[in-house]
């Protein structure tokens, strides 16, 4: 007997799921890592007044009733090197050369821009006036002590680790990368470098899944093809088991292999579920083991194996790394009627043509209609299809 | 005088650059590379007929008015192993058991489903006829012989890879690696593992665009912190230049920096722009050498050197791989009034409220923008700016 459970079943399920724990690592080894932890800053950021332009230091109420008419000139003490602590505290009547991003004298309160000045001798004429805080950029401005940079679940991209490399950070702490083993299972499947001899085909889950896996922040080991036999299967399984946090196969569809896959999964945990009352799938079974670990049996259909990774395991995956499901979605206009049964919910690989959508029809074998599709619409289980003209949610596939 | 120009004219100095060389590569080593070629199958996917479901291999017209009442006994001459080729050419009267895969045997044209019928000994009884081809995927079903399977310039992730080991092929052309080296010159600029100073800073943009290129699949060195000495930064240019088809200089902002930085990019090549009307990001310059090479300068305010890179010189990366710019866009609807000049373009970071766009008023130091925005709303140059109310298109800085 089938334990067939539907999506939301599915998502409540995971619900629960531990993610995996934390780990220390070296600030430049942690692009594309997940983060652990909220991180707050300790210091302000730039940490000091700075000045926005290239000018001059001045005390504003110098500047008073100043313009191209009425220059007032300023005596030139110091010219400030970008990095360097200014040395002298400026007198009312005087100023000092400061360049963008240059430490604010005491004494000066303001910068007046270069464009507003002239220099001659050992004088600054000031041609414009200036207001108190003018050109400066404050202690604060781009990050306050205190403040929540980056939250826990964030993925760590260029931008990301830049600001946290500002606020002084040389390690943080990220979740540990989820480990999956993948096992491909069929005695039709051929390696890529194995001549095609019909009816034998090239064996392809195993390596999508193993280079998703990746993408999707996993460290991912491809255990290859295992021939439909018990032993080698149940000894792979084992192996992989012990070396990863998730153990995906992919099974071939040969009647023995089936059998007993299921029952060498049966060994190794217990079984939570069964088929997945979803289009493509159904042919979907995932089983609890010891400290943690989970083995998911995909469905041997490519399309079907690589929707359900992409719209179902991921979110087990996500869900490890105490990350989001993030989707990227265009509301469009569907563009002919299609029915569907209620009993289970469908990822309908579609095209959009002129800004609308259009289904492609693809039994579950057909791979390659996850790169002619440009997204996919998933419609629940109780909706019996669309119309033309209802507007639907496309999720795209683009990374 | 500075050469300053637009956001369009820089979209047209790029469009004659020659992009880069293409190599063979083992197609296990393709992942995130780029396509050399338009790839079209040189054969039929699956390749045979094969059954679509676990059932008997029959002559449908065996099956004609079939049904639970009156079903048909056909002999079972064969249980077809999946990968193998049927031994047996069936005669209207017998049928052979298929699994899902299986190949179609000769004499039969299609399937019929396991759970519509009922073995006795040898004898099959079938409960439901069944059409000619039912249950069977065509030879050609997934994919046809000359039909293009991707094109020129796509990335190829994990599904373009499996589709492409389904279809044969060991080895990919792709294109060439983009190497960019990126120099740091700065005299205030620190390390990560130095302690901060005041009024020293962390370097980030080098650490940024190194992280950045590989995001977006170039090969990257970072040649580190140069100080603020021409000798240095002419030899480290010279160093960069050699091995690498982009140099990305990140300037400090030092008066004496910012001239010599720019009189030694002279030495090197021909200054094509020295200045570029967009905020932030106004002191971009870009210089061709020789062989096709060319050297990028920066703006020093590192929400001005993020934004430059991701909106105007990631442009470059992607016509060197002759790859499209894919941006993710929102419609939304503008939250407030903004106003700005209408002398440059602008890459305005928002926020996004209840469905609403707010702009983040920013200095182009302040480099945490980039990580509390919600996305970047690019407002043309001769646009004065948007009213509460009208639309927006917001680009996603999700990858």
């Amino acid at each position: 007997m089938l334990n067939v459970i539907s999506i939301n079943e599915f998502e409540s399920l995971i619900e629960n799921i531990p993610e995996v724990g934390g780990e220390y690592i070296d600030i430049l080894d942690s692009h594309g890592r997940v983060l652990e932890e909220d991180i707050f800053s300790r210091v302000n950021i730039p940490g000091f007044k700075r000045s926005a332009v290239d000018g001059y230091a001045v005390n504003s109420s110098s500047t008073n009733f100043c313009d191209s008419e009425n220059p007032k000139s300023l005596l030139l003490r110091e010219r400030i090197n970008i990095g360097e602590i200014p040395k002298i505290f400026l007198k009312d009547t005087e100023c000092s050369y400061i360049p963008t991003g240059g430490m604010l004298p005491k004494g000066a309160d303001s910068i007046i821009m270069i464009e507003e000045t002239e220099v001659i001798g050992e004088e600054v004429f000031i041609y414009k006036s200036v207001n108190k805080n003018e050109n400066i950029v404050k202690e604060n401005e781009d990050i306050s002590i205190g403040e929540e940079i980056l939250s826990k679940g964030t993925v760590l991209g260029a931008s990301e680790i830049a600001v946290l490399i500002s606020i002084g950070l040389t390690s943080v702490k990220v979740k540990k990368r989820v480990k999956v083993g993948i096992i491909s299972t069929g005695d039709e499947l051929l390696e890529i470098n194995e001549q095609i001899v019909v009816p034998k085909i090239k064996e392809t889950n195993g390596k999508f899944l193993n280079l998703a896996c990746i993408e999707d922040g996993c460290i991912s080991k491809h255990y290859g093809i295992i021939k439909d036999n018990k032993e080698d299967i149940r000894y792979t399984i084992g192996k992989a088991l012990e070396e990863n946090d998730l153990v995906f196969l992919s099974g071939g569809s040969s009647a023995g292999n089936k059998d007993f896959t299921k029952d060498v999964i049966r060994e190794f945990g217990e079984v939570l579920f069964h088929g997945l009352s979803v289009k493509p799938g159904k042919p979907t079974m995932m089983a609890k083991c010891k400290n943690n670990k989970y083995i998911v049996g995909f469905p041997g259909h490519p399309l079907a194996c690589i929707i359900v990774y992409k719209f179902v395991i991921l979110k087990l995956i996500n869900k490890l790394y105490g990350k989001p499901n993030e989707e990227i979605i265009k509301k469009l206009e569907f563009g002919e009627n299609y029915y569907k049964k209620t009993d289970r919910d469908e990822y309908l690989a579609v095209k959009i043509i002129e800004n609308k959508v259009y289904p492609i029809y693809a039994k579950s074998s057909a791979m390659s209609t996850i790169i002619k599709c440009d997204g996919v619409v998933r419609i629940d289980r109780d909706i019996e299809g669309y119309t033309k003209g209802e507007i639907v949610n496309v999720i795209s596939l683009m990374r």
